[in-house]
């Protein structure tokens, strides 16, 4: 990129090359990409490094598709929603939004990953032990296991999941990780006698454990993703107006349970 | 959604729909999304709330994959990798570096879309009555045209105008705008002797201009599009390690302009 | 700070110079600022660059003190609470809060501080004038007068004022602000025939335009305000616990007004 | 507030109590503290909930002012400037510096006051092996001590500790925290044969121990005072213009470090 210099070195890079004229995106000129590589191809070939083939690419395609909303009841699209009427450019209600994805609000899909690394480490007959273990260190909740809203199945999951049969029978993905996750989902159906299925997160964690992506960049996937509804909604909003909306409607104001004045 | 209330009617959106069991998104249940739409079909469907034509798709796709990543110079870029090392999650290093995206990086395919506008209302005859009326307005510089950078050519911009070209004419798009495009950059070189030629923010538009996208929604898809290279730049410089990344090797520091002690 | 370099000079600053063991804080060891300077004082003298009198300072300390909080509707502190039940920092989450402020959120004392500007212009005899060429550039509504929720009057607007009005006897501000805000609020009251008394954002914009301070940065100061009332929610619904908090209780849900499904 | 309502329940806070024409802050009418409170007196009255005496508030203040700003090369530094240069508002770029911070930028001071109630716990005889407990949970490193540029002293620290000793001496802060810290230096200096001075963060630890504020909170406090430095750079930066600055002068970019073309 330019002559020796501890300064250009501070920024070093395996990603994007450039001279006046010239785009190398992972050591291809820009302008054969354009047009040719799908925006799922491109999204991984910049995260990841590497190509991706064309089953798999449907494969995290299909993970990116399903994860863009969850309405307006998720903090991440309301605070977008809400952003929008404040007075800031759509592009900083969207970082709003973004800004609110952490460990609880989206980080459930990294963990599954890690669940389902640790349970292919105990190996096939480790499942019981397996799951101890993994309780032990991080409390009885299975991360990508059952909803809270969605019951009793979350529509995404189910064909998530035949997506990675499909990808599984063409050789594409080994399926061993839908087969853990669906070990896991036969497991607490017998423990608690009733069906625990496998939500998004679980689901999505399949396809990128299926495809070979660390635990954080999934969330980071997810962060693309919801990045779509927070835009759409923020969006939405914007046409539909308003001025430093709040969360509730005005006149329902908040419980004051401090002392003194009391309501 | 729920039975009538003040409370949800404070919230009300036409993206998505959701009982129990069920996501419907624009109306239709995504599972039935989820393996059929590709990620770009879903970003438009549900930003615009409409369904985009396959050889439509495959333009903004081009647009999308086009703006991932200008380098680590970039003010968004930058401050992405220097997030990365400051123990915030990757999803808030995300946000960090989408909420650096302003009127001025990032703004400038917006105001290309707002020019085209412009044009097209001052009619085929009315270019240079056009130009002279948008310049009085907002200034000497034409949004979407000439880089600092690359020259003499911006190369994602022939490429992208080229599949304009095969869009119009498998008759996706009008061309219209392409061409109020090429006017421009023609009148830019005969008045000052040399090309100015269209860049990628001038291509981007032509194409979100083609397709009927409103200006800021043009730089909402801008933002989706960087967050990508965001992403790839975070999660690289994770991987580099680094602790409280400033912008320059540390030796250097900086110039100290005011009174009192001098260096 | 450094030798000569085109690097260190990319970053100059009169704010701070520093060598190992030395930190000046515009032209002032740190070392005789701790302990010696209000809060305030080193805000203003951080932002501003000169020093403030002791009855100006007390002044600003009561701008930034009446400014901190409106309660769990206001957008920014809605998102932080929001945002502590996420799983990201506490820091991170005033982030959020902090970027709701903008034109609308938090943008009226700028404004207002514009308003008495062009009044200042138009003299003493320009009111009439002075006030019909705002509202014909910036629309009927005048930035800092009336409040949707505090009727008659809001507290804070007159405290800051008597506040004004002693440092005007003090000597310290000139009073001319505070004089041009009551001559609109006496105006108001009788073109409607009913009180239209100047609000928070009317009367800190007082305070800053005595001060000198530009509109900017006294939006600037009300973020810094602002950021107190994030906090002090974060923290107290971090421990309050929640996970995923949304705006309303879940089973309000929202109100879907697209086709298909209706319910 | 309201009537009883579910709605209203959803949002719970001790903090503020409204209704038209009224403000209380944790149970005191608004216009009672404005021009009574000093800044960090109202700040701790919000966060903690818990008036401050006298010279607990002026050891608070001194913590606030000391932490301001360490120059442009802090990454929430260097970020807010960018931030200002890319069209979007002051308050967003405040919010895009304050998003840098987290558990390695900022985080050594609750870090810090962790460790120091670690050593407490031990009691006055276990120094040595309360330190090798911490060390063997939380790595070698013991946050708030020795500073990578300061050498020998960081400036800020004897002076904030010479405050705790004063307060202590006037009664209103125990003194232990101040006692611990010192043992640290002291056992450090003793075992590496050379001073490794406490720095800010082990400093204003002390005193966020001494006055009885969560780590969590601590942090949170570090994020107000280094608001106030990124307000000044990011409007500093504001003045001096530019448009999309990235972290070095344009003409060094980067290293790329991958195969393909190389440079």
């Amino acid at each position: 990129m330019t002559e020796g210099s501890d300064v250009s070195d501070w920024w070093r890079t395996s990603i994007i090359d450039m001279e006046p004229g010239r785009i190398d995106i992972r050591g291809t000129p820009i302008q054969d990409l354009i047009g040719n590589l799908s925006f799922p191809e491109m999204i991984w070939l910049m995260v990841m490094g590497t190509p991706l083939g064309p089953v798999q690419a449907k494969l995290f395609e299909a993970a990116l598709v399903s994860a863009v909303d969850h309405g307006p009841q998720a903090p991440s699209i309301a605070a977008a929603r809400m952003a929008a009427t404040c007075g800031i450019g759509l592009q900083s209600a969207m970082a709003t939004g973004l800004n609110m994805l952490g460990d609880v609000h989206g980080g459930a899909g990294e963990q599954a990953i890690a669940l389902y690394h640790h349970l292919e480490k105990a190996g096939p007959d480790g499942l019981e032990s397996g799951l101890s273990e993994w309780r032990e260190a991080h409390g009885r909740y299975l991360p990508g296991f059952g909803h809270r809203f969605h019951k009793p199945t979350d529509p995404r999951a189910p064909r998530l999941l035949a997506l990675v049969d499909e990808a599984a029978e063409a050789g594409a993905v080994s399926g061993a990780y839908a087969a853990i996750g669906r070990m896991i989902e036969e497991k607490l159906a017998r423990d608690r006698g009733a069906p625990v299925p496998m939500n998004i997160d679980g689901a999505t964690a399949v396809i990128y454990a299926e495809l070979g992506c660390p635990g954080p960049v999934a969330r980071g996937f997810f962060g693309l993703s919801r990045s779509v509804g927070i835009l759409a909604h923020a969006w939405e909003q914007t046409l539909q107006g308003g001025r430093n909306k709040g969360p509730t409607p005005p006149h329902y104001r908040w419980r004051y349970t401090g002392d003194g004045h009391s309501n």
